[in-house]
């Protein structure tokens, strides 16, 4: 029996590849994460539970996927980052965001009860998130897709740090401390926190203040490797991503700083840590 | 701290709005199944719990969006239907499809241990999908994209019956089943199912030869609905549609007897079923 | 010498083959044609030689491109329809867009001195066009797609009527005009055109009221053809289409009745025109 | 009268914003210009008149689109570039490409007496062209995409004067010409113009051999303008980009002097041409 009569319907499947030599960013978003949040009763305003098993997803699919190149993630969120010599799936737009977010989805649902073991996931309420991937031309446009995300981890951990301050010890409620919060800027929040509440913004945890970005890091020193590789060094390049370590870091990307100290990341290369540890490093560290 | 310097990367989201009026085929299929269902020790050529937990996982996906009217799934696949009429998400392409894969994944993942109450999962063999979205103009074309799938079960099915069967119970070594089923036409193999081993594949079970058709049954009468519904209208319709019995059927969708008696599927509206069964509604009840 | 080593530029080329089985409109719309009828000095509202013109050269284009069925114009636009089953340059949206907007551009300027023998074109006044394709899923919604611009051509043209009326005959300057009309509506126009010009709008010309659909008629009986046409049918519906004459005409595409009488336009097969005439039919005549 | 009842169908209109900060090409190509160079008799391998027109045409399309920062062309193509920081219809393909073919159309129709003025256009034989517009993210890409137009200028070119002069002069059939060709490479076209015919291909005119690179002068100093230009700035550089006279040059644009010499044509900002001239730049003013 042939299937040759409906088979046309496969013509209405429209190509979807991304843009050759650019930059892919793949967002995923928790869905409903607020309700969802609540129902599991999820700290406020930082639960550490909840952000270390976002990032034991990511690492996983950081290791799953060899050919990402960094990841960062902030709350609910992760934005996940493809070099732009990346061939995978062809680069088809479906196929590399949906991957990532089944793969993501199925680590965070499966490690679940490593984080929260007394809290058993109840349907319907079952974590899931949803993704898009975005396309960026040049290394300047990627690192300020990155600074973005990172400046507005900074922008919401800081309200939310003043926020649910002013409502869990200073008894507010919280429609008056959002009316109090309206209009405010940073130094005015860093005010409240430390004049009202003796609490230094600066040394809440790292983690909270910059998010987590996610890396590799190579034992063996860098490939001396031509701009168009062979094939055979591609599979090369892919194996030495594949068996580097997955670093968990908390530090600022905006500068260049991060971008120098990590050529690799850039390069799309594989390459080991420089010897001397920067500031940030150790701050991670802590 | 303003964010402003960096929001410019918003600019590179390119729109990836569905045509409207068209329907909407979001099909997902499981990454690497085949490697998959080995480590697992799937039974060949049909697992009845792997296909027990496809339908439930994909129960749920309905149960979830209200807007989708049809599903179908065979083996580690399964296409999720939305209605022409369907603004979930203003039809965003990567919205839609990441929505059902997580959500999909999720169930999979969580009701695993359900399934499969002795086999534990083993990280990295996470099971996961990735997915597309095909958009179909006509109700006709739909049709016939959902009959492509099921002739493909049958295909499939008689193909690896027969398959399995040999080396199972034939003793033959895998190369040389493959080898003796090359060129053999359908007659050819329910013909060495019946000679060589008594089996006659008609009487196979239903969710192996049609694969699953999930829809909804609603206990309301046809909703009488203008076809430019108002927006109370729609939320009605959604509140309906979320109230009613997603069925989980195995039964003929290539006839048009299928969808003649269950009109309320190609119109988008709600409705319950015919008093009197068809035949293949009685098949599916064995 | 090869060029292999800038080649794979290739890469970036996207595909954009329009869906399948879809209704295809080619619009275009005049480049700056409010400055460049000022140039040269059109006649207000409607000039008669620069709608012929605009005709003409869509005929052209109707006769370079078989595979369109039918076209609308109005004013400095003009619509072309490709049949669902069209398959010209694999649909490729570019390929069908920049073909029709430079053939019709090409006939334009070259026909330009037969309907404007004593106004010469003064570059950097040339005429030009830009447009772009739409896909539609049903023959319903093209219809309403058509039904859009006709509606579009009469409410503009009474507007610029009565305005031209009261500016050329009433001597109000344009901003009083403009004034006058602000809120009103078409009753009211008729009115002013009735009771201070004696004008009674419905006695103006098909071609101002109604705009230009131009379609085939084919000599020939319908062609008995199957729905999945062989190539060489194709051929020949093709060369069918290519010898038909294509008329010019004014008249309601609004209701049923034009396209009643007229089935192979929605149909894409040929045929040839009923033997009676319709009250439209007669009217476009006059 | 309103129009809303139809107006959904607007709703079916897609976005095709091209990616932010890449550069855009807009490759234009005759349609059937084998058959027309027939048709009107275009001297071979190469007929100035026919080039000079198309350069002309070009020139126009610069003048009319004051972004527009190159074009290169070679026999009946022609390619456009965009700047990465262009805005120009918000970036939105259809419209971009449209304008250029029509643009591009209307010149070369109009401009046709002028350089044949003894062959009036006949009808259906009236030129046209399709097009496309294809996105560069990286300079880099960009000037190879031109270095490949011009190495294909060249093989064409070589492998064309060969072959006339074989037939012309040599007075070979067509097929023994071109059996004679097979599989031949540079050097060995270039000893068969020079041994038996006494042609050095090097003499041959630059415009044959280099095709046509067509960009801006300016008479100004560079801008010193910031990356965010505020609109006032681009307004200005837009009006300095007007007034700057087009040239048309004939030389190699493979190499990096050409581009280091004019870098204002990849900043995308205005600058006059330094006063030492280069050696292409010699040869472009034999």
């Amino acid at each position: 029996m042939a299937n040759s009569r409906f088979e046309y319907v496969k013509d209405f499947e429209q190509p979807d590849v991304l843009l050759p030599n650019t930059w892919i960013v793949v967002r995923i978003d928790g869905r409903g994460f607020h309700k969802l949040s609540d129902h599991y009763a999820f700290i406020k305003p930082n639960d550490r539970r909840a952000l270390d098993l976002m990032n034991a997803a990511a690492v996983e699919v950081m290791k799953d996927l060899p050919d990402l190149c960094i990841a960062y993630g902030v709350s609910d969120e992760f934005s996940f980052v493809f070099h732009p010599t990346c061939q995978l799936f062809e680069r088809r737009n479906a196929k590399l965001v949906t991957t990532i977010v089944s793969t993501f989805t199925a680590y965070y649902i499966h490690l679940w009860s490593t984080y929260f073991p007394s809290t058993p996931l109840q349907p319907p309420y079952l974590p899931s998130f949803d993704g898009r991937a975005v396309i960026y031309p040049t290394a300047r446009i990627l690192r300020d897709y990155m600074s973005w995300r990172q400046v507005d981890c900074h922008i919401n951990n800081l309200y939310n740090t003043t926020f649910w301050t002013m409502v869990q010890q200073g008894g507010l409620t919280n429609t008056d401390a959002e009316q109090e919060l309206k209009g405010t800027v940073s130094a005015d929040k860093n005010e409240i926190l430390f004049k009202r509440f003796g609490i230094n913004y600066n040394n809440e945890l790292e983690i909270y203040k910059k998010g987590s970005v996610l890396y590799r890091q190579d034992e063996d020193d860098y490939a001396q490797s031509e701009p168009k590789q062979s094939r055979s060094q591609q599979e090369k390049l892919k194996k030495l991503r594949r068996k580097a370590q997955v670093v968990v870091d908390h530090v600022d990307i905006i500068r260049d700083e991060f971008w120098e100290r990590r050529p690799w990341i850039l390069s799309g290369k594989p390459g080991k840590l420089p010897t001397t540890d920067s500031n940030d490093q150790k701050e991670a560290e802590k």
